[in-house]
């Protein structure tokens, strides 16, 4: 029986820290971490999503803002918005939140928010120094950074690890194979042309899932005492929240999991607030 | 019987297409692109790198400058020089020889040149576009480019295949890896930490070799009809100039192998001289 790897406990644990580090933040400097999340449009699940970071960053102490643009907002007027906060001392992290509508390039507004408040680390240089390994400080997309702290609280070492990463997006599936890849595992990127993902899969002693498709792993495809991580949020047959892989199977057979719900989902956004603390503690470094 | 990939002939005939590339720049547009090589100190095989790529550049068109400057050299004059060269319209490629004296922090060096001027590829900027597979234009290192140009010349596809790259090194190992993930091959990245590389070659389709051992790839270690790349130098032995790979057992076995010499080698080099180009051209178009 698989050990099953609490994200909500483990995100409980993050914020508790995250919350304690702002009132240090607050007490010795004087400073509070100032987080804008921009949201273009009305999409149910995005303003799910960022009324959630919202609620969350407030309650650790973070100033929150959440800036509504209407679905119309041009990219001009977006970038405008963007240079505003890139100049504003109170704000550290500056998060656009997915999707944009068709009148913006998205790709333009990652590059326009500056790297030391970008902080989804989605910006093509903070991307750049992760695969690099470089070891100053700069942000990390946040589903993989949680996945790592997953990885470090349950004592997961990576190093000499075959590590398979199902995916290759660049907000999860990159940037996890570059994180595990900086700690020693060897690490396959798989994606829709792998011919057989099972051929890597068996012989893993981790894998990452992030395909978004139902039994993309099953009792089978994997060895006994691996690592699964399920990145992957659909509903199922029944119309259930499930994850990529098939947990029910899995669990008899592997070393740790993670559920779907209560795995990365509550993890991702811990990280975002422990990152959004990051680039305050960082702008009063580099201020010195 | 293996179909030898001739690094030279390719090497020769992109070289071709540079110089053609360089004389329509001139006739058209009135410019010559130009390329400054800064070499610190008097490391014997630097020196003749950089002596290399001077003649290259200079037999092709291209306005080649080198750069010595004294082993004492402290960092705050070499990132002066670099500005200086930033701010020259006339200079398109800026390129600085490892390796560096110790009071010189690579790093710091290769942030100071322009994204734009930098023709070796390696500012993390240009590395995270190519991680993201950013379809906009920015340089990529010069060695896995030039891989990717024998694959296309010799009709190999990557989309589908099982890629195994061996190394991880910044300067070929991650490009390469990311270069053929970007072509829909699935990826495999293995190092020193990597307990059996067999386990891995054994099921690829094409395998890079970029780590300075002899006999990293024996025949057993490899599948009929694989496509091998040799990107080491070594000294055999005998005392022999040869590559990562057990060249003459591989050769009856694969299907395509590069030779060292005579391999990946050529092909860095004009790479470096095609890409001088691109960043020359790039600048014009930029300039409209």
């Amino acid at each position: 029986m698989a050990t099953v790897i609490d994200g909500r406990a483990l995100a409980k644990q993050l914020n508790q820290t995250t919350s304690n580090r702002v009132k240090t933040l607050q007490e010795r400097f004087g400073i509070t971490p100032g987080l804008v999340v921009i949201i273009v449009g009305d999409d149910p699940a995005s303003q799910r999503y960022v009324r959630n970071k919202n609620r969350t960053a407030t309650r650790l102490g973070i100033n929150s803002t959440v800036k509504q643009l209407p679905k119309d907002t041009t990219e001009e007027a977006l970038l405008a918005l963007i240079e505003h906060y890139n100049a504003d001392p109170a704000i550290h992290g500056i998060l656009v939140q997915d999707p944009l509508p068709d009148q913006i390039n998205e790709k333009d507004i990652t590059r326009a928010i500056l790297p030391e408040k970008d902080v989804d680390g989605f910006h093509p240089i903070n991307v750049g120094k992760l695969y690099l390994n470089d070891t100053t400080q700069y942000p990390v997309s946040c589903t993989p950074k949680g996945i790592m702290t997953m990885f470090s609280e349950y004592g997961i070492s990576l190093k000499g690890k075959n590590a398979v990463m199902i995916g290759r997006s660049a907000i999860v599936g990159k940037p996890m194979a570059a994180l595990m890849l900086n700690q020693g595992a060897s690490v396959s990127i798989l994606h829709r042309y792998t011919k057989d993902i099972t051929e890597y899969t068996k012989q893993a002693d981790i894998i990452v899932s992030a395909t978004g498709h139902l039994h993309t792993l099953t009792k089978e495809a994997v060895k006994e005492g691996a690592v699964v991580i399920d990145v992957g949020q659909n509903i199922n047959e029944a119309g259930h929240l499930v994850g990529d892989t098939d947990y029910d199977d899995l669990v008899n057979k592997v070393a740790y999991i993670t559920p779907v719900p209560g795995g990365v989902g509550p993890m991702t956004i811990a990280t975002l607030m422990q990152q959004s603390v990051d680039l305050a503690e960082w702008s009063i470094q580099s201020d010195k």
